[in-house]
């Protein structure tokens, strides 16, 4: 969030680019603005070709009067250092700042996150500018935040970066004979006798296709390498500014389930996460819930600002359809509902030209405030001014939590074999969006996480085991904790190596079972289980368990494994442990995780008809639950205690409350 | 069409290339072309290397010998200038005429339509090598016109375009600070300081995928460029030789909808308009027809050349299934029907290698006349003979114009929003297949023709309103025509930037509304209105409109926008304008277009049952009805006047006509 | 298959790479080898980097270790040469090594197959190292075969092969004149004065797709040429070893029908023919018997070894199923079925880092032999023991053989028209799998092979009849044979240049008819045709066919040629000619089929019912049928003479055998 003493409300406001427009069209903006109750603007996000015109000639003057504009209008800025997208100057001089793609074609000039994060070019020039602007607006009270570069991603594959990959390989492994150990490179006589015969992987080198590489460890160590050199680019403006303004907050704008970056170690540079919730048309509330929760999780469960949505259309889906009224109202209140405490939009104002001029904005081209939009905007922004600081600052307090790890992310997905159906996220999602969909508030957490605050902790597809991780599940478990797993869990060691000795390796004491084979069914084919009197599918892998200990809760059906079990649980010490040999349906994993959570003394939060979601946060001032109902029509819920709508003032005192479709309430328990 | 003092007959023949055969088999030629009605062969198509052995080593002895054999049999030449492929040698020698593709990559020496258009070898040798010929063969009196290389197109996108480009782009702008402006290059910071900042867009620059582009400005500016440079090498040839030969006429053959060239600024440079028909397995009669159409359209409605077709198959669709008995003929006297005088094939010969070897011709493999397909083609060449010059130089008196505009197909399908399935082309082929399923005759015309010659002037998605053009608009409604538009229209000015103010911007007052927004419904969702009735279909795109003047012709019937029109018609002046708001289905384009017509005093040709496709042409000697039956049963078709079928010489008097499968009348108008 | 004298049985193992492995490792393996019954393993497969560190420096320490202990453990050694994958360091020092992809991509080290073959860097090194592995291991009387490579394929289009290119031209076309009369060269004016003019086709040049191209001469060229050229880098490293140890075996493992090599021009250099099978998940059993019995033909019937096939998974496949119980035996004994004396696997030891560490191992990650695919593998060594030398060396006697050419394969399916779902292997198993499904054993021969010892010669889709084949057809029909062939057939000559005179060209005169015409059918269309008493479906291509002399078989019942013959038979001299000029059903295949062989004379070896396969072998010991239950359930197979199964010792005598579903047994024939 963007923490400010001066303002006791959660923050509103979004992407400003007055450089765009003549000056006249900004005085209608701020007119406008207060009509919304607008607080904040970021400014300055793609200026940098107008801000450096050539090696040394700088020129803030634009800026300055924007500044100032905005000043005047009792605006709070959050003021972005532009690095985003280098100007075409820069890439004529300086070839080096232009990235290569996955194939070797080098780009030219164009687009926008457009720098190689390796460029001795960029990393010059853009720390440059941090610190130029660190010191040109530090006396400026009203920036309330600084927001590095855009979007940070992509990837490069140029020759700067492989020689930089020479550099970060020999930090990590130290000599060649790691390396080549780490790599496995005995295997198809890849032993590499100078760090200099190392080239980086790609569709030149290891890959066949973006994701399919004959080597996982190069692959591997390919993505962690490229999501540190964004992440230094990163570190280097940010140090440079902090140095200049050191109490003014510092962030950049994350992108939810992103796969290049690895956020988990991104957040621990980043003094608040804020991130941009661009869910496609077919999403599920559920599914937005876990980006949120990831972006609440990467920083612990400090509240995040909401720094992107559209307030209408995007422009580069395959259909843009319009947001239905109340929706951008109701998706607004979700983001606040799992953790943020500011809400912004992109953009402003609507753009005239290039590919973003139909997507959605505060103000529209035909430029007044008689759209439905603006209506539905100015609505929201007084019932936030209303608000005020009430939930400000707020905690979730999960007691499930589900662990997230990038390195499994991405190994996973460049497993040869078993299946190619086999994504990571779709498995993480079929157990969040089981519990989001039942109401239970739930931590997406790293492996740098504790697990004691937890009652339960859900590691889906925990393939890769880093280091002595399965010692802190065993010492969770050990001392109570209920650990839950799935099919493909323990197989590799950090560097995508097999842990010898049997599946799930390290984990199979904890687990109570050897897992013999891992079968893949075909897209479409299934095998199936009965668990507690309901028949359910097993889908894309089915284990082939041996209990060593542990207790079978089902038995496959069908084929030569029929009788062998599904899914298992094991005591160990005062805790649980339960294996999941399969993939299912959701009805199973609402009753399995039901089961468990019962088990393990853990309640939702709210339980709800279908389509309503209730999440609960927490601060000095109260307890809050936000319930939101995504269905298009009205649905009762029955509360059980005596709460206060603080949208409404409405009071409800165990009663029935009915809540319009797409309409939603922030209960406060009342005494 | 190819005029010729000389010919007073539809002229029939086609592409002849003998330099691919010892010279006994010529003499068979011309015996199988006497038998079967030719006139006329194309020349020279493909026989630069053979012509050209190096930088200054011509070798015409060949073409020498083709060109007095033919003559001696009496055969007419559309002479080709070979400049459709350039010579394995030159690529060699002189890389740079080698074009390089959108993704950089440089092209070695093969295929045809090879040559950079910005190439300084291409321009230097292709004019010389015109010119030569011209000067060589210019006293050979049965040359009657001349075919500028071939099928010209394509696209590069090499250094030497680049350079040509900024040129370009510094003639049409002057300044940088007005292509910045026109391209809006504040967005993301593109902002160019020197010309030679300026890179083409592609897959290396702006574009992510082939039709994708981060900066529509750009892209669209290259669009024109290339067509453009393509242009000036046709027209550095046509001053060559019209230096030499000035009275005949020259050409070169189009292609029909073909999206990279604006034939409509071509057409002014040619004395007439040829162009090449392939159409797909599955197109139906009207979608042939609407090419004919625009190639009589872009040339004012000057009778045309039907420069090729195939007589059976062709070699390169998925599926080369033959033309079925009578198909070549019915299609040849479509072309006809349209505005064709002259009846051309590709190929007079089979060729034995490479990949046209399967593509039909007149003489076959085989080679003799014993096939199906030569006794089609000899039976039509009689016909042809017996119709005469009874219609030559015969107009179609078409009371509807519907607005084609190659910048609009361009900017349409590079917008970046609202839905990927809008198809200029698919949106436009609603209104002309309704209307030519109906057998009302249209023009196709461009932005720079006059629209008081139509009752009814329709401009399906006219989204880039250029210039001044709604001035024209209206000023021909307020003189009473009849205009129609559609959804996403009046959007953007000729540079792509929004008009502001509301949409459809400068067409508003005309229209007399305001759509206020614009929903994409994803492929399979459907609104629905009722018109007169009947319930039709909201398909692609629903405009939100507020009626200012305007009268609601119908209401959407669901959603949040349920109620607000779908269909408009303003009074403007003493004309109406017509504004549909999505898109629907071709039961109700029939229905309203019947409706605009009959209350506009247009009629359709004739009445007829389905798939008999009836058009009209005259000149001095008579109106003349072409009755066409695409369908595989006779049908009857009711006549109320009295006409004489020029093809059978049988009279009608207001009668019922039965007309076979696949047959053909041309009626001429009896008093 | 793998001769030596001392080993009389089947020999069984597999690719071992104890290299990956530290040699406590290795004490185990050699512990569960002796348990499975192993007697051979493939050694240094991928160890050339292991084995040469720099241009001049060897270590050949390891293998020495290696090779004393497997000697020391009884073990047979297949030695590989170990140059299928180049070392890193030489990538770096020459990148004249490496490939360049189709799009004209440079490679970058890594992945396997990755050198060019027409390296000089390659050339020299990797010649070099197989005569130092010839030196150094020619005393170890236990290397029973060596192993060139590993499994050579894929291509390149780098400047070193297209010099090369040129050289191979000139060698086989002499002159330029020649060459430019052979590839049609005067289509599109393509003359080349120079042989430097011409460039490889690919992408950049005639190609617009991987198997699209425009000058099909060159194309076809270019095949034959890579083939050739990875051909002489073989028989480069045969001819060093073979200096050194003339009596050891060579091979190279091939890989079925791999579109890119020639395998019948290869064959010829090889001593034997190994192969490694790697069916998809849903090939049916017919279509595995063809891959073998084209392994068989290669080498005119030879023996061939199976040198690899995975225990259990593969890691390639989009889904990696288990292979089920029983399969893995089934699939060996297939194998040997149809002519293999020897059965390996990939690999021994599954590796625990890189792309194939989840394909299936005789030992699994958990490193014991308490796995069930490790007890599959321990039972059928003990059964090949068993059997011991039985079979060993028997042959199949066909009477049926089915042509099958490369240069058919690669010419038919660059074809431009008449219908892209024309696939060559696909009509090839028309024939092949309806004679598979109905026992009947098949030997699929070449053009060089001999046709007399058949009494049924089939040639689906003949397009290319190379030099005076057909003299071959005529004299064997002629003299009585059963010659059958289909549409699309006798078209071109060894270039891809029309044989002029009408289809089938030269073989005209043999069917006795001439085909006017080739209808393609849009996928999902049909034609049909009764053929004696039963409607079949025509499909893909249907000829239209006028019998000169021939007799019809059949006609089309629809479109304008219902009525044309859609087969014929002709009577030539004491034999006769089959046209079947349609695509169609199975059934219609089996009952064609089956009358073709009754009336020839050629029986089934068994009459079975569905699922169940039957070939034979003979050798001095005597006749056996080997009956494979490819189905699940048990099936009863009547038994009309004496039969002693080999397997189970159980002997029966004019009876119904009953076997289970996977089953196998070997019936040798008894008196």
């Amino acid at each position: 969030m963007i923490e400010c003493d001066k303002i006791s409300k959660m923050v509103y406001g979004g992407d400003y680019n007055p450089e765009q427009w003549s000056e006249d069209v900004w005085k209608e903006d701020m007119r406008m603005f207060k009509l919304a109750g607008i607080d904040i603007v970021t400014l300055n996000v793609f200026s940098w070709a107008l801000l450096q015109k050539d090696d040394d000639v700088y020129d803030f003057s634009l800026l300055d009067k924007i500044m100032d504009m905005v000043k005047e209008n009792g605006l709070y800025v959050c003021l972005a250092t532009s690095t985003g997208a280098h100007p075409a100057w820069m890439a004529r001089k300086y070839p080096d700042i232009l990235r290569t793609e996955f194939g070797g074609m080098k780009r030219k000039f164009g687009g926008r996150h457009n720098s190689c994060p390796n460029s001795p070019t960029y990393k010059k020039f853009s720390v440059r500018l941090a610190r130029k602007l660190a010191e040109r607006y530090k006396d400026y009270d009203n920036v309330v935040a600084w927001h590095i570069s855009n979007e940070f991603g992509g990837e490069c594959f140029c020759d700067n970066c492989e020689k930089a990959f020479r550099v970060w390989l020999k930090e990590k492994y130290g000599t060649l004979e790691a390396l080549n150990k780490a790599w496995n490179t005995t295997f198809w006589g890849h032993t590499f006798y100078d760090w200099d015969e190392i080239v980086l992987p790609d569709l030149r080198s290891e890959h066949f296709a973006y994701e399919r590489t004959m080597f996982q460890g190069i692959s591997l160590d390919y993505r962690r390498f490229m999501s540190d050199s964004m992440l230094e680019r990163y570190k280097d403006e940010y140090n440079a500014i902090k140095e200049i303004t050191p109490d003014v907050q510092i962030t950049t704008n994350l992108m939810g389930f992103y796969k290049p970056l690895d956020y988990q170690k991104w957040a621990k540079y980043m003094d608040f996460v804020s991130w941009d919730n661009y869910p496609a048309n077919d999403d599920s509330y559920a599914k937005i819930a876990m980006d949120h929760d990831l972006m609440r999780g990467v920083k612990q469960g400090k509240p995040f600002a909401l720094m992107e949505q559209t307030p209408s259309v995007t422009n580069w889906l395959s259909y843009n359809a319009l947001k239905r009224p109340g929706v951008m109202r109701l998706w607004s209140y979700q983001a606040v509902a799992h953790g943020a405490d500011t809400i912004m939009f992109f953009q402003m104002r609507r753009s005239i030209g290039a590919c973003e001029k139909y997507h959605g904005a505060v103000i529209d081209h035909v430029g007044n405030e008689n759209t439905r939009v603006f209506r539905e905007i100015a609505a929201l922004g007084k019932e936030l001014e209303e608000i005020g600081d009430l939930t400000l600052g707020s905690r979730t307090k999960a007691k499930i939590g589900l662990l997230f790890d990038w390195d499994n992310w991405w190994s996973i997905e460049y497993s040869a074999g078993p299946s190619c159906e086999l994504r990571y996220l779709t498995e993480f999602g079929r157990y969040y969006e089981s519990l989001r969909k039942m109401n239970y508030d739930v931590d997406i957490i790293g492996m740098d996480d504790a697990l004691e605050p937890y009652a339960i902790v859900i590691a889906p597809v925990l393939y890769m085991v880093k280091g002595d991780y399965d010692e802190k599940i065993r010492s969770y478990t050990r001392n109570g904790g209920t650990f839950v797993t799935t099919f493909f869990s323990g197989i590799v060691q950090e560097n995508d190596l097999v842990t010898l000795g049997g599946y799930p390796g390290k984990l199979r004491d904890i687990m109570g079972i050897w897992v013999e084979e891992i079968d893949a069914l075909p897209n479409g084919e299934e095998n199936e289980f009965t668990y507690e009197g309901e028949k359910y599918p097993a889908k894309l892998l089915c284990d082939i368990i041996h209990t060593e200990g542990a207790k079978s809760l089902s038995e496959y059906e069908k084929d030569f494994y029929a009788g062998s079990p599904a899914a298992t649980v094991n005591s160990f010490g005062k805790g649980k442990a339960y294996y999941i040999g399969t993939a299912s349906s959701e009805a199973f994993y609402q009753k399995l995780l039901t089961e468990i959570c019962e088990d393990a003394g853990v309640t939702p939060v709210l339980k709800t008809p279908e389509m309503v979601e209730v999440t609960s946060r927490e601060n000095e001032k109260g307890r809050y639950l936000f319930v939101m109902n995504h269905a298009d029509e009205s649905k009762k819920i029955s509360l059980s205690g005596n709460y206060k709508d603080i949208i409404t003032g409405k009071n409800y005192h165990e009663q029935e409350m009915v809540l319009p479709g797409k309409d939603v309430a922030i209960l406060r328990e009342e005494k």
